[in-house]
């Protein structure tokens, strides 16, 4: 038989993903789980968008263009504007998701051999579409006991070679829910100008900033206009995940020029996602309310609940949907693995993402789990007991020192 | 500005990307433009898949899995079965598009330097997805003046190294409408099997084989079932391109699993065309006649036009909707390009793929143009009353020696 490519080898096994079967096989004895693990909100997708759908009248659901139909693309310029965003139609590029829209940046900018720096923990995906291009992640640990701001800029400058083609952040960032300040924002753009790199910013979550603390844009950073490469997305905001429609947004011609050519190869974006995400961004300011009031109540619900449990620490996230917590056990992948194979409260368990795979530093998280508060609040009190529990049962308990 | 990435720069522009801006223009300046250069047919998709959007009651556009909703792969399964292609719906993982499926088989099965041998002329963004991987695809020429028959194994045996990882064929042929023989399938079988390469094999054309002559797939031949990689798309066969859904198939195990973990990635496949496929394969057998019966008029219509027409030159393709013709002309790049920026008839004029992107041998196809049935008779009359005008008109008309 032949054999596979290297690539698709080294390529990690999210943890997650291994704890799956053993969810399901968890549900199918019967226990109910709650699915804390993945970003997937309960939360309905704009009635404007559902609508949409119905209202289709199209003979044939032909190609769109490659970057996207320009009646979406205008609608995102308008809504980019009202966050002081200042990009043109043909700056926005609509890709499969925002997955596609980084693949395809890093596609575009990164040969093999290059490298990116990223704080860690991280989405870790990025790694999948960094080994994809063959370029490199390289990573600076950010700690749960400074609520996982931003590294010093030193570490960053330490880890600067000729290769160094790009730094990734992710604001809000998943999985901790940090939201980088203007300071944090402006040392990055220094940095980024003085070696000539591109910013990689993830921003699918900037609806999601809880503590009245501005959101920055690396758009709204002065001057490295043309290095800045956008990954947005419409799943978070208007809970539409299944469409997989993103953007990719970038002001540097040879680069929109490349990132063309690699959507001309996969021919077009989802047409029926994209009319949907066209009209949800129409979809009401109260709606838009309702989605952010639910996650700021689940938010302090949240924390404050993990807090109670003795052993565990969380910070409190400033955005996005998720936290990283601590707990009191031995290994984070083992008790997540155990909550979902051994044990049950009431019929109950969970499933939480353990933060080793938002890490690659080793040894880095392995006491600390995500948690994505994406359920409503009846089941995260629920969940809540049952995570109280399940510490207090598990053979690997182990407080910290 | 930092630099964009060599690969991105390498990716050819294919001429007919070149040309949209041109028929742009043309359409700009009131010229009726006969757009016979891309796939995108003018039947409609089955009024099943239409009407499923209508009827979809979810509240959450959510995630699928990422491997696709387990009712479209059992569906799809059944339909394989139909053709005698004995697929478990294990085997059968759901992309965005056929694109994402050869861009996923050739990251999983190839390495940075890998080699595949695929005849040319072929299907112009699969050395996209090939650069995009860093492999390299060696060409075969096939000829016009044979019908583009499958080229003789020597050929292929002759450029086979120690990079070969594989051969790709599309089956019927995209651009040629070339239906290989069972002789010829085994042919590329047992070299195949002798030097144990992956037999990638696009069959998304499976539906449209003209001549009674039968569709053979790679899972038909004897032996080799763990090393074929069989591409698919239901945009094709149900006019439904826009929805981005395609398969890849595979019994290899480990290869499987290597894919699995693109897939994770990039989280799902479109939702909202998963629905829309998974109701269109339960279309009506006469929905997939008359879709038949149309290219079947269309065809014949197109090939005694074309060759009615002095100095033009088409075999008589036995499947999918392609035909490539031979054009008195100097230059078939300078010629299509002619049509749409200084040219038109009673107000019309024709886009057609210059075939030189479809080669990567030098000078191949210089003097060929691929031609898609894709738009009704009745305009396919009028293209062909151009075709004849503009070559009368163009002034660097040159007869066959």
């Amino acid at each position: 038989m032949p054999e596979v490519s290297q690539r698709g080898i080294i390529m990690p096994a999210s943890p997650i993903r291994r704890l799956v079967p053993l969810a399901n096989k968890a549900a199918e004895r019967g226990v109910k789980v709650y699915r804390l693990n993945i970003g997937q909100p309960d939360i309905p997708t704009p009635k404007e968008g559902l609508d949409a759908l119905k209202h289709i009248d199209r003979k044939v659901l032909e190609y769109s263009p490659s970057d996207g139909l320009r009646s979406l693309r205008e609608k995102l310029r308008e809504y980019y504007h009202r966050y002081n965003i200042d990009v043109d139609v043909d700056d926005i590029i609509i890709t499969a998701g925002g997955s596609e829209a980084v693949l395809f940046a890093f596609m575009a900018c990164l040969d093999p051999g290059d490298e990116i720096i990223v704080p860690e923990p991280a989405y870790a995906n990025y790694m999948a579409f960094a080994i994809s291009a063959g370029a490199n992640i390289v990573t600076i640990p950010s700690s749960i006991d400074e609520g996982f701001a931003m590294p010093p800029m030193e570490k960053f400058e330490q880890l600067i070679t000729p290769r160094t083609k790009g730094i990734l952040i992710c604001n809000p960032n998943n999985p901790t829910g940090y939201l980088y300040s203007m300071k944090e924002m402006l040392q990055i753009r220094d940095i980024v100008k003085k070696h000539n790199l591109f910013l990689f910013s993830d921003e699918v979550y900037r609806e999601f900033c809880y503590t009245g603390a501005p959101y920055i844009s690396a758009f709204h950073l002065p001057d490295i206009e043309e290095q800045v490469v956008l990954i947005d997305s419409v799943s978070k905001r208007y809970n539409e995940c299944g469409i997989r429609i993103g953007a990719l947004i970038t002001k540097h011609k040879e680069l929109k020029n490349s990132v063309m050519k690699f959507c001309q190869a996969r021919l077009s974006p989802p047409l029926l996602g994209q009319i949907v995400a066209e009209a949800s961004i129409d979809t009401t300011p109260e709606y838009m309310l309702q989605t952010y009031n639910e996650y700021v109540d689940r938010r302090k619900f949240l924390i404050d609940e993990l807090n109670k449990i003795p052993g565990v620490y969380s910070p409190i996230p400033m955005g996005a949907f998720y936290t990283v917590a601590r707990l009191p056990v031995d290994d984070a992948d083992k008790f997540c693995s155990w909550c979902l194979d051994e044990f049950s409260y009431e019929g109950q368990t969970i499933f939480m993402a353990p933060a080793s795979g938002f890490y690659t530093s080793e040894g880095m998280g392995h006491d600390e789990v995500r948690i994505a508060y994406i359920l409503e609040k009846e089941k995260l009190r629920k969940a809540m007991q049952v995570l109280r529990k399940a510490l207090e049962a598990y053979p690997g308990r182990k407080m910290p020192s």
